[in-house]
């Protein structure tokens, strides 16, 4: 599967001396993308973690396909509010928030707060009365590709007295876990899910009763991997509701980010250089004019392996590290994952990373070396 | 020793209320650092980082103090012309440049630039005819906390052959290495430069001399652990220059850049949220306000360690992971470190982390999760 779209395709071939690096971001993607997991997932509402591309154009098509939105930062919330949404359409699920930062959340509608801790409880039943909150789990995060196992969530039992807590400070209650971004297996939400009708059951014998269960993300982009698809997903995770959640009714919510936006975009490069080290060695380094600075952190360890394709391919290939543009060392992007590129690659040539349209422009760099932040273009039919 | 100043310790009691998190410099220790640094290496020319801070006033301050620039790209050439700096002050050390940048670069006035390989030689030679190119050698970076050991530099073999062909094209021809970030072990310095030695040894049986070397940086920080003086490694250079390049003078530069500007800053962050994952483990979670994305990318792999001040020190202490505030499992500062923080460490309380002017505010996402890039504040005498 190669996605570039024809959209993307027509934008790079009509600006050939666009700067590079640039993103472009085909909104057609991002909606069918939304429809298609919408229509799997059923009843359960989508919120869409803006962190994983907070371009306005994206947000207005979520909301315009009836959507909702996961919120880390009081500034996520100001762009989903530009896009047109109202407060109550907004998660705020990152676990630890300032205090003001949450009495900021609640003054403009937000109700729906995710906590792992009795320290950020507090804050919550100080700052958002009346709002429900819920307490995340930890999860593994075993077969996610970017996991997210130890610094959110807490024990299960500890979830139990954490909610009956809450529950006692009047507050509506809910439960969140998070599978591990990239996640390609789709039974995690199995295990998951046990754990949390686990302590649904110790709850419901105090008569609380959950209000939400948020499943989360997890769902992957077409990275270099089989992906299973969304209707894979949604039968693991409504099997496993009707498991361990049987006979109660908690509104679902997920919180799908990469799987809506990463295959939207494809990233536009320069090779600056083709090098080698010595004489002795048969791989080349192929440094490009993007690294783990500039938009790639996700390449970090190499956890995430973009797609890469040149105007040189179908010739003969080699091997390759492939090198970001700045003085350090650790802005490499791929040593150890066998890369091969074609052997005619030379310093001016324009490649193309694909599924980078999540989590890249908004971690790139302010200007590290002096190099300017990613850039996005933006095509596809608007809402 | 605790790095922070009077002039910094002013501006941080002085605005209670500025919103976290931030970074002060103060220039009078940049200043200080400087002519240490100046005073011990002697005949050295001092040719500051731009990358490591590329903050207006530090620049006009190392060119009030008679100091030269290395740059990464030709944005941190503009910033040095802006700040007064002829473009014969400038060297190019980026190793991987785009042809237009060489070209930019050197109808600045730029005449010194770092290659590593054929490819960067052919560019050099194309685009900055008359120009002085050093080449790079590989050093192991060993005893550094942030190697440079395997992206950027050439064996020595490879060295010969690329100065030869730079010579035959009618370039000046010079030779650099880079010890490593961060190098506790000044006798790294002799190791380099007797691999420069063999090289110079080579090119002088075919009649080419070397006319500059490039001593790199690599001069320490204080974090966590004792550092030589500047003496030291002076000394340590001197000596491996008797007697590596015994009978040769060539012209002598280093790139100073953490060592300048890293204890000169203070970086201000709010705890967020203090934590705990279940009730059988001691260690708490700290959040603060600032992580991997917003400016402390160097914490990664925990590989610089930074001292933490806080406003509860005296009172009893408990181990700590330290994590930042972003959605991301990867946005943990300190987990295998063996932190330890006060046991009565509160979310709301302004801790410091020391020794952060290098390699911070450029680190910094443009807004990751909705949190805005690192802000920086400058005190100190200025030039």
């Amino acid at each position: 599967m190669n996605a570039t779209t024809d959209s993307i395709r027509e934008f790079i071939e009509g600006n050939p001396d666009l700067e590079t690096p640039y993103l472009v971001v085909d909104l057609d993607i991002v909606g069918a993308r939304y429809q298609s997991l919408a229509d799997a997932l059923g009843d359960v509402a989508l919120h869409y973690a803006v962190k994983a591309n907070p371009a306005p154009e994206i947000l207005s098509l979520v909301l315009a396909k009836g959507g909702n939105f996961d919120v880390a930062s009081p500034h996520e919330i100001d762009l989903c509010l530009a896009a047109g949404a109202r407060g109550e359409q907004i998660s705020y699920g990152n676990t630890a928030k300032k205090a003001r930062d949450i009495a900021y959340a609640y003054e403009r509608g937000v109700r729906l707060f995710t906590f792992d801790s009795l320290g950020e409880l507090d804050k919550l039943v100080a700052h958002a009365p009346g709002a429900t909150v819920m307490c995340r789990v930890l999860c593994g995060g075993a077969g996610a590709d970017w996991p997210l196992s130890r610094k959110f969530g807490c024990e299960p039992p500890m979830a139990v007295e954490l909610l009956r807590a809450a529950s006692r400070a009047g507050v509506a209650v809910g439960m969140a876990f998070h599978v591990g971004s990239q996640q390609r297996h789709p039974e995690a939400f199995d295990v998951a899910l046990a754990e949390i009708g686990w302590v649904a059951s110790e709850l419901a014998a105090d008569g609380i009763e959950l209000a939400v269960v948020n499943v989360g993300g997890g769902f992957p982009a077409q990275y270099h991997e089989a992906i299973p698809s969304p209707g894979e997903y949604a039968q693991a995770i409504h099997c496993a509701i009707g498991t361990h959640l049987a006979g109660r009714s908690p509104r679902l919510i997920a919180e799908p980010g990469r799987y809506l936006v990463g295959d939207a975009g494809v990233l536009v490069s320069e090779v600056v250089l083709v090098s080698s080290k010595s004489s002795m060695e048969e791989r080349r380094w192929v440094t490009v004019d993007i690294g783990v600075f500039g938009g790639l952190a996700e390449a970090l360890d190499e956890a995430i392996r973009y797609r890469i394709s040149t105007p040189r391919d179908g010739g003969p290939t080699g091997p390759v590290v492939i090198a970001g543009p700045s003085c350090d060392s650790m802005d490499v992007l791929y040593d150890k994952s066998d890369y091969h590129l074609p052997l005619a690659l030379s310093p001016g040539d324009k490649v193309m990373l694909h599924s980078t349209g999540a989590y890249t422009t908004t971690y790139s760099s302010v200007g590290f070396n002096g190099f300017a932040p990613l850039r996005a273009h933006i095509v596809g039919d608007r809402p």
